[in-house]
């Protein structure tokens, strides 16, 4: 569930009604009241924390699963890599599981954060071009062709015009939100519009803009969000085949680690 | 040395009359011309790759070692995470060492990208707050205070204005700096600089800031360059204190899996 959405409390509702056991709460941070009530319902609540202080105070709340995403991944991301939220959080939070996201490509790398202390990684990117996967072939083929570096994050023009960053491959539509943005802020400079009525131009921008791109293949105004491990999707495949490149990544790499201790 | 100083040659030259033995190329790609150089006179030549096809590149032009550093890190950086680079890199280049630098704090983290094959890792923020170093007290204390979520880099306003972007912790000079690019950029849209005028004004901003940071302690006007491990500096300590330290959390690791493993 995204927790900032207005109606939370009747979303969580629904999901105690058709017995979900387990809510995800992403996208701001959940108050208390929220993690009560799911857990109230019989659920079990994940989190998302975006530092130490805050998975700490989670997990004082009730959280029975972290998640820890850093800047690496996909659409809204927070101003923090994975590998410092990782070495930050996970040596510090033990009474429960932390799963990390952003960024992950290889099972090796899987391997490390497990070895770090993490209970599982979250990946999103690398099965956006699975065989079974519903994107439309236009918006499978922009990942297949992109490089990490094209997976960039929006940029905010203006401290009084916040921007919460979201990664995606760069497009008409990223190159025209800068435009946009600056067209705005001129605007409400020369005191054409008010504050609120130029954030609103500035949040409406991406309306619709992910549906556009996955659904309808519009892979120039739509919003390509994607993370950085984007380089490494190479070719459309079954989620088993991908699951398993994972594994047989990781378990190479432990085969490698014996054969070099003798 | 730095690549793109316009005198690169007569630096190597400087560097293989001292008999240095390893001359590091960074900030800017070397071309063939420069790695020969250095090798003809007898050093060893250590390079940055951004990308793995520089990698392989740098490595038939005789790099005899490559350092992988990721945008966690502080200073000039790339566009890609550490964590990032360190996969699609790593698992292809085996014949020379490979180094990997941005965003590592801790010693979990360093055996981590030593067991996905890297040869060793590089840390600079760990260590601005050493005993030993010459920063002046006001700079390491701004470190001490700063939190991961501090050391952003800086942006830019305009595909026309290019910005290498910069990790530094946010003062006055950073947002001060969004202001003038948005000054300078409008006063060439008014027609009032030409363009290579602008693009001076915007790259002179930062000049001579670091110094005043670092050696002056003006950390308003300064430029405080800090990778994301900065969160993970807490106190002014010895060198050995920092690399101990860095030593037993690896072995701590490595004792926590062998009491797992049975």
């Amino acid at each position: 569930l995204i927790t900032m959405h207005p109606q939370l409390e009747e979303l969580i509702d629904v999901c105690l009604n058709h017995d979900i056991s387990h809510i995800i709460l992403a996208g701001g941070l959940p108050g208390a009241p929220a993690i009560k009530r799911a857990k109230d319902g019989g659920a079990k609540v994940v989190c998302f924390a975006p530092t130490l202080a805050l998975a700490k105070r989670l997990t004082r709340q009730g959280a029975d699963a972290l998640v820890i995403e850093g800047a690496e991944a996909g659409g809204h991301i927070g101003p923090v890599a994975t590998s410092i939220l990782a070495q930050e959080i996970l040596p510090h939070i033990e009474d429960v599981p932390v799963f990390i996201a952003g960024g992950i490509g290889r099972g090796d790398a899987v391997l490390a954060y497990l070895e770090m202390g993490a209970s599982g990684c979250q990946l999103g990117t690398l099965f956006v071009c699975a065989t079974e996967s519903i994107a439309h072939e236009n918006f499978k083929k922009a990942f297949i062709r992109a490089s990490a570096r094209d997976a960039v994050p929006s940029v905010q023009l203006d401290p009084q015009f916040p921007v919460i960053p979201v990664r995606a491959l760069q497009n008409d539509a990223t190159r025209e939100f800068q435009q946009t943005q600056r067209g705005v802020i001129d605007a409400f400079d020369r005191g054409e519009v008010d504050q609120t009525e130029a954030q609103l131009k500035i949040e409406n921008y991406w309306a619709g803009a992910l549906r556009r791109a996955v659904v309808d293949g519009d892979v120039e105004t739509g919003s390509l969000m994607a993370g950085q491990s984007v380089g490494m999707v190479k070719e459309e495949k079954p989620v088993a085949e991908i699951i398993s490149g994972l594994i047989r990544e990781a378990v190479d790499a432990l085969t490698a680690r014996e054969q070099a201790s003798g």
